[in-house]
């Protein structure tokens, strides 16, 4: 296996295990259809330090929501997803009992495809102000979907990234977890899958909070439970694919079709350090800026509904 | 005198005593002008709690520039005046031997006439990262304009509004704050002027920190040095006017014209209170956009100038 | 009456007289209620030259539907109005028979209350290039609310403003109308009001195209049938309201409560030429840009179900 | 010879056949380096239909202005690199005598690498109203660099990009120039490198307009003075390179490193065409924000030099 393909999914770092027909300890996948299949829920959980070795992902639970097809803003696939996003996240956090929520959204708004962040930020439903200037109860007179349900304190943030600021945004959210003091934070990021055709399709949700070096952005400092002090949901699209990932994995393919052995491709696939400038590029759709558009929405519709509208959490 | 005229220029409350012939104690004003009279400064000094209960400002130094007309990008004013603006500030922390200052980019950058923070903020020279990363010695090697000067860890951030965020600004300051420990912070905000001629033409710069109430935005709760534990320097520039306060303004004036007494005019306006809508409203230029544009870089390119390119602090 | 109250709203020069109990000869006005009284219709028509010149607008049909409070994206009251903007739309253009529309965004980008037009623009469903690259048939295939409906081309621009372009609006769109032929244009447009009330709670949509000097940016020729060749249906928003008129406004009805008569009121306000500096500002709500962002939803969705998703117009 | 690399620069295009040590007739090169060899000048000429087809470029002349490195903001080279790109298009201009010029930032403002030609046209002067409202002589007055310059008529346009406008930019620009009659067009446009240290680093100027297919947007029919009646300049950087191209391109040198013979090399790159997914990415920069930022500043300086504040054209 190569262990350089870049990707911040563990659906697609247990696929490459499966690629070889290795079975992994500590590691359980399982799979679903929703919506006649047009949703596919994959969830990987890693259970023990083995498995965190060999997938080099945290012990938590991962898991992905795939459409088949990119979405469209307004289309039913939307609404779909919102509400399996809003579901997967309420259980996520079940048992959690969470009543102040921040919301954090990495990235830098001005790079498109490292927008996510920021942009579902933008869309949320912000009601810590609300409820702490009229007081418990203004939710329930005010959103009709809200019956029954716990008023949360929701607060959100875009910490910006390093360049901008001179602060790794885990620095950031440190400071304002201290001063504010949620009981979850929800991380927003864009990812880079291993995968063209998942990019702007697929959706992952963690318990595990960020691990560092994923996106676009270096976000080096992880952007967890441990380095925070309370308990860290990363949700996260795929909004590019590394540019090196792309030219190896185009590579091994088309040698794989040559009749290559894993041996010579292996070979083959080291010699390639040399690939100066690719190491800082990215790959990503023409069409991403639609594409985020649609994406935003669909997540911070989903995390409203999870906490303002849904059934109870 | 009329209490509701809404400012956040110290020089404007001081001119409005001066319209009544009131020295005031505890206040002392000094004005001296440069570039053959195209940059006026004034300094507004409060000395005591007398001074500051008059002038509803806390003790301390208010430097105002003034240019005579709207800056266009680009022109030999905008650079005369970007220069003023790096003295005043070096003036303003004399002593106070600065290594690691943070810039907050106070407003909503949504919001035209709110964006001056955030604006000011994206362009500035940070460096906080760079030195953390690289070591002393960095920007000596990397900025030709450094030769002998202390480098500073510079670092920014734009809080956004409350709206946005569900948080005071302040509390995501205050967090900030505590994790990154600077020994200095200037806060950049947009203002609110009385005088329709003093909106974007005027720079003030205040060793007080931000007063609650200021702009746009509703910072309610202060920031400066009690609030968050370090030196606070402000610099703010009037935005908009107040809507009430420019209907009340322009009232004031022509009933004066039409020679009312005094006390006439004060029950005059004090029936002014039904004015319904138009306290939630401000006025601002046609050509605020560019006018932004602007004062943002005269503003970065003089904090710039102030820690990395000028002479000595 | 004075004169100088500047409104780009018919209703509001309408009402103008109404306060003066004055008939105006070749004005016609309608009202209905809709939606249990949360949306009133109002229906201003000029109906020949006297009515044109004492209205000092162009002969014509003005609807304006208002809300009672202001919008909130994702309400019911904001699909209500949409609903309501399509409806209107439809019955404005009825017999007109259109397959060609250009939609035209007038307004600066950068300047939040200016920006309706292009952000409208930028939320339409964009229909000519695919109906050209694949064929009539298309939309019926891929839009499921399209069922029987007239294919539209629908095309948009967002021309830009003088200051950043150096050329009229109408030029530009002349130009285009010449190009593509369209035999409707639809312009929209960020409106000034006289009433604070009004502000993104209005919407104006008429088909006699927009008259010269409307809103913030000065479109000084008029973009209508006679200058570009085509119908075109103007729908507009007040964003703001001019400085001038809200100073004469609200002192207009404090003299009047103050029990002067109409004509001291009068000589009163002619003295008010002097207010220097006034003219060139306008007043806009501190929440414009929630306001902006919901109001070109709104927009932008009452022109795609007209075309694309409503009952057949 | 590997007909399927994609790149809009006649460099590159050259560059594949000195590879192959072949001599084009019909193509001429030319190179020079100015500032201590900080900027390299090439200069391809396509003489004749011959090295037209050969080149798949218009019958022409494209400079290249290359840097060593990324460039900075406000950095001398970036000074440096303005000036030159001034000079160069006062020469390609050079007889033409201009007088009324349309500059035509092509590409879409929402997509960072694609946003260099609206970023371009935000920061130029422009002069088309003020000399049609102030006169002739408005110009020598208020701007100090124009002695004994004729006044140019500056305007310029964003016509957006298909899926936006539903138009091709092409169609826009026709309508607009058939309007105002400038006697040339400057379009500025993001391109496509097959090298990845091209990327920013690179301006090519060419009197031919631009090809089809250029950048990352599909400006399907050309800008040339063929399509709208008058001469066109085209100015473009790359900003993205291709994915097809890179994988390929990575392959290639591979190969060659491995000893492959070019009728091998050439087979296996044809049976890529499978690459599924990957012809509707593009490849750029981490920091192609910052990059798209002093781009687009040199090349507005550089044009607004030529007209304005250098020496007579």
């Amino acid at each position: 296996m190569n262990q350089e393909i870049r990707t911040d999914l563990a659906l697609e770092v247990k696929e490459r295990f499966q690629e070889d027909n290795v079975e992994v300890k500590g590691v359980v996948l399982e799979e679903q259809e929703k919506a006649d299949g047009k949703i596919r829920i994959s969830t990987v959980e890693i259970t023990d330090r083995h498995g965190a070795q060999v997938m080099r992902k945290p012990i938590g639970r991962y898991v992905t929501l795939e459409m088949q097809t990119l979405l469209q803003i307004g289309s039913e696939e939307q609404e779909m997803l919102s509400s399996e996003v809003g579901e997967q996240l309420r259980q996520l956090l079940r048992h959690k009992g969470c009543s102040k929520v921040l919301v954090v959204g990495l990235g830098n708004r001005e790079v498109t495809p490292d927008s996510l962040g920021p942009r579902v930020a933008d869309q949320l439903l912000i009601t810590r102000h609300l409820l702490r200037e009229y007081g418990s109860g203004f939710l329930q007179k005010n959103l009709s979907g809200m019956a029954g349900k716990k008023e949360v304190e929701l607060s959100a943030v875009a910490p910006g990234v390093m360049a901008q600021t001179g602060m790794e945004a885990v620095e950031i959210v440190q400071g304002i977890v201290r001063e504010i003091q949620p009981d979850l934070v929800i991380a927003i990021d864009a990812l880079a899958a291993r995968s063209v055709a998942r990019v702007t399709t697929t959706v992952q949700l963690t318990d595990t909070g960020i691990c560092p070096g994923a996106g676009i952005g270096n976000n080096r400092r992880a952007l967890n439970e441990e380095s925070i002090g309370c308990p860290v949901i990363a949700i996260g699209v795929p909004t590019v694919v590394d540019a090196a990932t792309i030219v190896r994995d185009s590579m091994e393919q088309l040698l794989q079709e040559q009749g290559y052995s894993k041996r010579e491709i292996e070979l083959f696939l080291e010699s390639m350090d040399s690939m100066k400038g690719v190491d800082t590029m990215f790959v990503t759709p023409k069409s991403i800026d639609e594409a985020i558009g649609s994406v935003s929405e669909i997540l911070a519709e989903g995390i409203n509904q999870c906490f303002f509208f849904g059934s109870e959490a």
